[in-house]
């Protein structure tokens, strides 16, 4: 009996893969909705847009250019935004739960977009017409050139802190 | 025999999947770097930048103006940027062969988000002091509004030619 080996030998079982998971997840980075990085990205959003908003609407001959019309509006949509997002994000955070639905996020990304582009191209214009003011015409002693610097550095600023959540946003909804 | 049955039957072997891919794969959509929709969008970038720069080079008072220069310099930098991934493009159609190394599309990602930023920082800024010009101070008469305002349109259709590209190759690096 000693010649009778057996066999059939245990297998051991293989790992358990899942697979409906990819490999590099990112689910809990800072910055992300859901976060304390986030809701600190909205809340710096928040702020600069609405520093930039106060210190271009006290200037008192900012209706008569466009483009500074057009930094008003888009400072304002911008605040109103990160204003909703942000409180989106501390009942999230109150609730201890992310945004995993696709929709939302995806929502949230293009909503992101949007007003993030909407800043810059306003922060660029007044930035161009501050300089024309300011470098290329030399008409400070009539106009408000530093209030208007002010308030395009903040739109910047704004737009600054508004790309890491487009990009983030925009990052989880592709490696989905 | 007829008792004796085989206990052993063979089976269908399992299909081959490659656990390596990721389920959703994103790899031929037309406007990614080595199609044809990748190279025509490529062209459509060189070309507009092209014109713009033509325009706005030819007009004998741009250099008083810092966004116009600036301008200039930011669709000079989109057209080399678009002729050489053009030409790599080219390259790739003929080898017929695709960019699936992720620091090649980590590079051209980067590259068009920087110089996608620029033309359109340039083109806002342009668009702001032309909309100043033409009409709140209404100096057309004096100046090459109509050239201003081909260049700064001109421009815009770069990068909005430039986005896609930027938006596709982003997502194929977020989705690997």
């Amino acid at each position: 009996m000693s010649m009778v080996r057996p066999s059939v030998h245990p297998v051991e079982a293989p790992p358990l893969t899942d697979h409906a998971t990819p490999i590099h997840t990112m689910k809990d980075i800072q910055g992300m909705p859901g976060t304390l990085g986030g809701l600190l990205l909205r809340f710096l959003q928040f702020s600069f847009a609405l520093v930039s908003l106060s210190v271009m609407a006290t200037t008192s001959d900012f209706p008569s250019v466009t483009a500074f019309r057009y930094l008003v509006a888009a400072v304002s949509l911008q605040s109103l935004w990160s204003l909703s997002l942000a409180i989106a994000d501390i009942y999230a955070i109150l609730v201890r739960r992310g945004f995993r639905n696709p929709r939302i996020v995806s929502l949230f990304s293009v909503g992101d977009g949007i007003t993030s582009t909407l800043t810059f191209s306003a922060a660029c214009a007044s930035a161009g017409i501050t300089v024309l003011i300011g470098n290329d015409l030399n008409e400070c002693a009539q106009n408000h050139c530093s209030r208007f610097e002010t308030a395009t550095a903040m739109a910047f600023m704004s737009w600054f802190a508004a790309s890491p959540s487009f990009i983030l946003n925009f990052w989880t909804l592709a490696s989905k």
